[in-house]
């Protein structure tokens, strides 16, 4: 496998660990490839075995690297979020009364992005419409994100706190990107956040 | 067509108007088993054929009452939002310091019951990955709820307002119902009611 170009051999042996770059270059390829094909066909319509052919590899190194399609799900989704996962000061922790802004403008940086913005749609409508993604979904965005926040507030209610915060974002990234609601769709980013920002601050520090 | 049981006749020709009761009561009927086949196969799997059948009556007559697909699925949305539209003083009209809470009253009304939350899940699944289905719920959102609100409100920027208010609502049916994220989906209503009332109510008529 080290010096084989990958995806050549059906039920290939791995003989030791390949070099970590090349090891790395091939995950990293699998999961963009991944990322398209549940943005262009959902969670349901999209086999590991589509993935794999789409990468150039052997379905069972898809499954090497990521075990199940829902998991492979996941950490494609983990791409999307990955500001968050990889740099956890970025928005729960820093000061108190900023979070609501950074939250915001952290939601609407990844939905402004065309990069970002076409796997995310893809998410949400996989999350929408499939229990297994939704569930995905759920531990994605509670875990890594809510959770977090709800300590920082430090609140009885935090969790809940940090929901009601996240729906506002939710509910204005369905409104603005997927159902495409005026004047909401066209309204200049800025003017959004400056509305939004400190609703969410509410929600998660106010009375 | 007066008096033969409707749906019988293939291509059948009307002539005059059937009695108003027989005619509203096959009507009714139509609109929902489409509702019905809406719910549970989405928007694009449900066909004007399948609707009729499920109904007992010719493709035809659900045309001659409703006109396209598209017409029939926004003539089934319109009754998950018969408060609105039957209404109109609801809501957008009364007094406008209660209207946050009226509005946020009258949409977990709506989630809450399980008659009008299963259409309305079919609904917004159907919004979010259709682009047909997306603006019939955006003309019914829009025109017949958020543009009232906006005329209420009478502010310059009315309508963004009644836009962000309506995303504050979206995404926590979002979360709680659809995405179904803790402690949100299982939180009391009346809890949800207090937080996010007065945010709706921020969003209309704040400074």
């Amino acid at each position: 496998m080290t010096d084989a170009p990958a995806g050549k051999g059906t039920g290939v042996r791995r003989r030791g660990r390949p070099p970590r770059t090349e090891s790395a270059d091939t995950r990293d390829r699998i999961l963009v490839t991944a990322r398209e094909e549940f943005s262009e066909h959902g969670f349901e319509k999209t086999s590991v075995r589509a993935i794999a052919k789409a990468a150039g590899v052997d379905s069972a190194l898809v499954h090497h690297y990521f075990g199940t399609k829902e998991q492979i799900f996941e950490a494609a989704i983990a791409v999307a979020f990955a500001p968050v996962v990889d740099a956890p000061g970025a928005i729960a922790d820093g000061p108190l009364e900023g979070v609501g802004e950074r939250l915001t403008r952290f939601v609407f940086g990844i939905w402004e992005n065309p990069t970002t913005r076409t796997p995310l749609l893809a998410i949400v409508r996989s999350a929408v419409n499939n229990e297994t993604a939704a569930a995905v979904f759920r531990r994605l965005i509670a875990a890594q994100l809510l959770s977090r926040l709800a300590q920082q507030v430090d609140h009885p209610d935090g969790e809940l706190r940090a929901d009601l915060a996240a729906a506002q974002l939710v509910g204005c990234a369905m409104l603005r990107y997927v159902i495409k609601v005026e004047p909401l769709a066209s309204a200049d980013v800025e003017q959004i956040v400056a509305r939004i920002a400190p609703v969410v601050q509410g929600h998660l520090t106010g009375p």
